[in-house]
């Protein structure tokens, strides 16, 4: 705006460069996410509760509350791999390969918000929609970030492609699975969220155990 | 689920291969859950407090708050301590390796909630068995984590079956004990938390500390 | 003050020294501030709510506090991205640049308490001006930062001065464009708070799209 | 205690020996803790505000929690610069060096206890007296990880013995400084207060600014 052209250059070229930076508040950042979630579940109160029987009730209350917990858990684990993998296979960061990652952790710290509306209004196609919404954002961002990084030549320059294509094809596999989740809410929003644990559940723990696999 | 079986395995051997940002979200997550705990002790209100009596009368209501407070920092020390050795011998990470250690630090974000519920209700072996299990599942995924270590190479190769004994020793030996305490309920819930804090607090000072170990 | 100055030299030279540390507290303070905001959002009361609509109706209340949320979060990645290209460019620190720093990360912390005021009044000059001031103590403490690396040999000799004046001019430019945003209150707060964010999206998004700098 | 003695030396050594970990997941508790903090400053509520007077007026009722504020932030700038430098002479870690530490990082958690306890009833010596006694805790941790660093050969060989008189008179020093301060309370609360206050802000600002110095 008010700056020559190419002072702003040079300040894009230094401004951003720390890839251990970004790694650093990327941890950060899902490492709060993850741990505030626990504040979702609130302890019974003292007067409620009078024996063991009753303890068991009011904690069978919170299940809702345990089943958000663990998927929003669950969810900020899946992304928090899925950027890690690429930060890894960056080279060096700039600008704005830092701002499209911001814009992803942006996104990630709207998860406990977004996931609280869905188990608060699990009937609700508009929670149903925001939720998957929220989703699209994640994945796209991480695109976003490896389209652009083989663009400016952020990626080793032989792996590169290879790389890219990878990120492509795990971003639209996953983004059409999630898809599909979300117009099943035309039979029932439970048929959405049911879809979506089991296409999350699978990213999760289904690859790496070898017995699962071949079940 | 969609996709090819070969392009998983690139992605599993590319995905969450680095040890420094497990490490990171792991100190990150350790943080955060061990400076919430202090969210726990209310500062006495302004009009409950008009002398120095007044005031130290309230503090010692928080009693029970401070104690407890104490005791999920020790366990959180205890298990931070149990899973940076592990990840201080472990050579590189795995996705696989990740997601076991991300099970681990689910369980750690639930410490300040199952302590704070043994705290209010430590008259009701449903809170002591639900406090015990979270410190089982901490326990077995830190064994876990080694038993997969040690299969998949990732311990340096002279040294795994020593490291993995160790863990295994340790793990075992340690959830013996808190079987025990639990198991002392029978005869009363606070035979089971006085046991319990004695476990702690050996594994936490005793062993290192060469005066007390004499005694 | 009780201590000999030699003393006190020598402590200064050991103290603070650690610029891996100093990233690693400013990381964590922005990482826990950025993800605190989300806090700012409150999900719907289920009794509220029975159909999309009044979903729809009840999230519509939440914008201002979704746009605060936004800008805040802007703002704290254009002062994150501000730090770290300077503590890249710098070889060490020591205690003096420490905490120049520290007064820095303090009114980092202070940002989501004077966006939400800002949010809250928009209407009101005294809101405008201290956030306003929050920003100036942001601006003028990477400033500070920058003047005293370059007279206490901090960066590496031959860039020195070069990335003082890239600081400087950065600086100054850009706290006078918020000067202007803050006279422009004369007219309303509506047109400080529209400039300001304007100027914040440019230097977010602006400069390193070309796209977008053609336009 | 269910383990051989050579079986808990080897775990011993090889337990809580990262350096990198502690000074992580100390960063994050200092980080979490001094962000927190901003959670006592409460933006005014809308209904109480109708002019900029009306604004005015109502923040300067926060100025308590401002000041607070403030002096939390300094004392744990103080203690976090305190114990980086000690971290950095050391070579390496071992289990007792991190529990020493993760003891004072206990501590640490309480700062923002005990300072809002005395921010709230500023004329009682308990609360006073309570906020010493957290700085002691402080010092003295930071002391016994010294003396322990010192006596287990974790400081290099040569410089430990000058590290460790650094140590002991800062320590001893401040805290000398600090029981002054809390004796004074015989006089009143805040010849304490005020006291405390001018000890750390020399501690923070005095030393590295040579102009104040040479007043």
């Amino acid at each position: 705006m008010s700056q020559a052209p190419e002072q702003e250059t040079v300040y894009n070229r230094v401004a951003g460069g720390n890839l251990l930076r970004l790694s650093a508040i990327s941890d950060g950042i899902f490492a709060v996410g993850m741990t505030l979630l626990v504040l979702g579940l609130t302890v019974p109160a003292v007067q409620s509760v009078n024996s063991d029987t009753d303890l068991l009730r009011q904690l069978s209350y919170l299940l809702p509350a345990i089943v958000t917990y663990f998927m929003s858990f669950l969810t900020l684990g899946i992304f928090w791999v899925g950027q890690q993998t690429q930060l890894s296979d960056v080279q060096r960061a700039n600008r704005a390969y830092t701002w499209i990652h911001l814009v992803f952790l942006l996104a990630v710290t709207m998860v406990p918000f977004t996931t609280q509306l869905l188990a608060r209004f699990h009937w609700s196609r508009v929670a149903v929609l925001i939720y998957w919404l929220n989703i699209v954002v994640l994945g796209f961002a991480l695109l976003a970030g490896g389209e652009y990084a083989n663009r400016a030549g952020l990626f080793p320059p032989e792996r590169g492609p290879m790389l890219l294509r990878l990120i492509r094809r795990r971003v639209y596999g996953a983004q059409l699975l999630y898809l599909v989740g979300v117009l099943l809410s035309v039979f029932g929003t439970n048929w959405s969220i049911g879809f979506i644990v089991a296409i999350q559940l699978n990213f999760a723990f289904a690859p790496p155990i070898p017995v699962l696999r071949r079940i």
